[in-house]
């Protein structure tokens, strides 16, 4: 959460510098910082990729409308550019569009007749949730009509025996949480963006975020969901139902697909027990085979109870001590893990702990460690972990990279970037989620450096591709990725996306230039 | 298990009696037995919605065609009508093709190009696995060709630190699980049939299992597919990631797609840890509500090791009692529990039961119960769960129901069902995985009878939809029940999911009549 919370302070402020100089507020509307995770932007020969394509012949927004919409929605029809302003720019605020139109309906059913007119009149529309998405796709390119869920907000029924929940898809996650813990309960996902990001918001990314490894992904914890397809018919699929084999399971199309098939208007999902106790353990290991082969003990001795596996490399370590003052709680060693356990049995759980660790330490496979069991400290482990993107930003310009591999290649895109930039960078770190296969490559320069850029890409992606990783493991392609789409999927699998966007959305008036490539068709 | 074979007994009984009578084996290839889920094949107003459509405008297989075909598998392409008839018949006997060409392809270029002729000279293709499907959709009605992927037996990959499996999807679910927990993993699904149900039919019908309510649904588990579309394209979606967002999760549609959108030829699938202890118990309660208390308090207590929670009321017990000479482990209850739990500490397993247990008794939730921590007790107290259907049988005609409703509907079925019928049913049961809100509602009669079905349906299906519920929990629509569906799918999904069959095989050679209503468009 601090991760992303830095980052968002770099982003916010290197797009300060850059904002007026490069594209006055006056001019067509979208703005890029030159971030690292934006591909040379203006540093190379792909330096159009993540250029939005010029605006497509939607409507403009008329007067005839404005009353359509302020009939339908009084006092929730917002023109206020003021008030639009903040529906306008991405919270990494890399990305401004230039709405004069901002709808907060209330029920699926405004929703529907908003949708209905302006598919037959030819308006674009973007959805957005808690506005908090990092690929530039929850804000309008160009003058779409930003369709807001903020307002649709009520929790519709809980069952605490299955531990369903059903919910519109505007309640902010964090409300869901406290509602769910009130009762037992936990939502199956969490991150840091969860005192702002929607569930609809979430559902439509997909997202991950730290509960992922024991939870699973949304595709097997959303039971149902409620869609308003472009043209404003509603499709029913909130099944509240563990089990249901009637048909194709519809819901699953809309599952991670940015607001480009439909605007998800509720959302069901399965809701694990609230667990009794939390345990996190720091340990030091010599090699990264030797952290593999730790986690596939953890995975063994802890069982049931892991919930975390994270890791960090000794250049990330010297980074926290060197910028943040962090002080290594074990002894220095060439790689370091984060594990957190969550179970039903705090004695049971500090036993298999202990169990796991004695033998981890007697079979030579971690050569130090220190445990938390109290919150005070629990904290203090997590933050060798989460406060590492703001050590990177001490460390100067850092081009990050959120990648997916097969877990035994993840440390050696890390070694093979650092053999591949010689001397040219100046730190190349590496650290992230062992468990899922994430891994976030880092990669620090004293000032923004085109060159360093073109020496990692497109080799980053070539990399990934190679061995069928991700280049987006979790945060989708939005508009910012859109162009890169093909480093992941096969041109048949870009090519049917193509054709389920084009059966869903003839008219393409939702959430154009985001999710698919440019090149489509 | 012994549910499932003892089901198939009746059926085959059920319809050898039948077969000679209703449809001489020269008559146009399709039979059903008068089994109590075909509705009302010979009994009411309803009597066509199980009978196939008449034979769509398929070309038939000609000796050019044979020659194609010989030529690509050469001794895999089977003609000999004696070979083919247990293909030809579904594991039930109550379902029969006539086709009469067997393919049995070794690899996924093979499957393309079967399709890819097949689709262009108008050939329609039934894709099989273990057929083991228990709704008809797993033969051809007519003379419809069977692709069968049991020569697609390979295993591609495991990867024993994400515990991620890559195989061909003839691959038979045992022999994956076997070949797993001599590697420490299990298959995060697990079914009555699994010595001949495939990977791939396991994935084409969504199976749930026996380990649903532990492991997930395949949605979540499934992390990757390959999978050729009707006119021979491969589709390669085949990751291994346990997270990739980029663009939308393709996959997904094939999930339970009943062989109708494409022939699966390759899965990834997440493996979870095999347990190091198991513990069974048996319990009694006054109430359902009770009943329901406790699953509450067993989800608090066991948290992450529960992995069952079965229920069966006093009726199928004196069935056990009286026709199989079970004998009550604990006193007699209006209600009775199968719990499970599978954890990676046996003394942890013991001690966490044993204090639900106490908590369940001094709290009066439960009246009566007993544990078996080895495996001759676990199998006997299995055996109260599992041989229900066998008691079933021997109690007379039976008219079985596989219902998914919110978990605090399950039994009021069964009650509210008790009262319709008044005393025109020798026994009204109820039973199933409380756990995953899964009810095996059973009724019978001392024969087959038309007044008391049309008293059943379409009750049964009418309560079902009102309260939200599914009338297939995990065994898909097949031929059987495909004219069903609008119970349980609102018609705009019933229309998408039309809309989405003819994207991916406009010619409809893929699975014709199953899966979606006749009366489509
Ligand atoms: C500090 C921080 C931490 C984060 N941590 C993680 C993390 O750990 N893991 C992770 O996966 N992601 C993470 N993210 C990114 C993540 O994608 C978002 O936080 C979240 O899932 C988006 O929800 P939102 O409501 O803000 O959606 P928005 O940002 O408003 O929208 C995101 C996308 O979804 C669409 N959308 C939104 N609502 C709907 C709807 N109702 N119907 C249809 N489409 C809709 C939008 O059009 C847009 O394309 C983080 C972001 C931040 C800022
Ligand atoms: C004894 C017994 C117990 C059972 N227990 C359960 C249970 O507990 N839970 C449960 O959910 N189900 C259960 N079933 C039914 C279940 O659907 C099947 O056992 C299994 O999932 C089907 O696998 P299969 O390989 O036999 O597929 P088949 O029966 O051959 O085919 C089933 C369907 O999938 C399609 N299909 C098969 N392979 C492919 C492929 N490679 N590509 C595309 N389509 C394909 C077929 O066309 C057909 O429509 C049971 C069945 C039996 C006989």
């Amino acid at each position: 959460m601090l991760e992303q919370l830095s980052s968002h302070l770099q982003w916010w402020e290197s797009s300060r510098v850059l904002r007026g100089r490069l594209y006055p507020l006056s001019s067509p509307s979208v703005f890029f910082s030159t971030h690292r995770t934006l591909h040379a932007a203006n540093d190379g020969p792909k330096s159009l990729s993540d250029t939005p394509p010029p605006r497509r012949p939607f409507s403009r927004v008329t007067e005839e409308d404005l009353t359509f919409f302020r009939t339908l929605l009084p006092d929730r029809t917002i023109t206020d550019p003021d008030l639009l302003e903040s529906s306008n720019v991405d919270w990494l605020k890399s990305v401004k569009g230039s709405s004069e139109v901002l709808l907060r309906p209330q029920t699926t059913e405004e929703v529907s007749q908003i949708l209905r007119y302006c598919n037959s009149h030819n308006l674009a529309v973007n959805p957005q949730g808690g506005n908090t998405g990092l690929v530039g796709g929850s804000v309008p390119v160009y003058d779409e009509i930003v369709l807001s869920t903020s307002l649709m907000n009520n929790i519709l029924h809980f069952d605490d025996v299955s531990g369903i929940l059903t919910c519109q898809s505007g309640c902010i996650l964090e409300n869901l949480s406290l509602y769910l813990e009130e009762r037992g309960h936990i939502m199956p996902l969490d991150l840091g963006a969860k005192g702002s990001c929607q569930i609809g918001g979430n559902v439509a990314t997909n997202a991950g975020g730290l509960r992922l490894l024991r939870y699973g992904s949304l595709h097997g914890t959303v039971l149902g969901l409620e869609v308003v397809l472009a043209d404003g018919r509603v499709l029913d699929c909130l099944s509240t139902l563990r089990k249901d084999n009637t048909g194709y399971d519809l819901k699953q199309l809309f599952i991670g697909s940015e607001g480009t098939l439909g605007v998800i208007t509720a959302v069901s999902i399965l809701c694990p027990q609230k667990p009794k106790s939390i345990n996190v353990v720091f340990l030091g290991c010599e090699t990264f085979e030797q952290l593999l082969k730790t986690f596939q003990l953890s995975r063994r001795m802890l069982g049931e109870i892991l919930s975390a596996y994270e890791f960090l490399d000794s250049e990330c370590l010297n980074l926290l001590k060197t910028h943040l003052k962090l002080h290594n709680p074990i002894s220095d060693c060439p790689f370091y893990i984060v594990i957190e356990t969550q179970g039903s049995d705090p004695n049971h759980d500090e036993e298999k702990l202990h169990n796991f660790l004695e033998q981890a330490m007697t079979s030579s496979l971690v050569v130090d460690g220190t445990v938390a069991t109290e919150e005070g400290k629990i904290k203090a482990l997590w933050s060798m972990r989460e406060r590492i993107t703001e050590a990177l930003r001490h460390d100067g310009f850092t081009y990050k990279y959120d990648i997916s591999l097969p877990v035994e290649r993840i440390y050696q895109l890390v070694t093979d970037m650092r053999q591949h930039l010689g001397g040219r960078a100046k730190s190349v770190v590496g650290y992230g989620h062992v468990g899922d296969g994430n891994l976030h490559l880092n990669i620090t320069s004293p000032a923004k450096n085109p060159t360093l850029l073109a020496a990692i890409e497109p080799f980053v992606y070539e990399w990934t591709a190679k061995f069928q990783g991700s280049i987006s493991a979790e945060h989708g392609l939005g508009l910012k990725k859109r162009n890169y789409i093909h480093y992941s999927k096969s041109s048949q699998a870009v090519a049917l996306m193509g054709t389920i966007k084009a059966m869903l959305d003839p008219n393409g008036i939702l959430n154009p230039y985001k999710t698919l490539p440019d090149n489509l068709k």
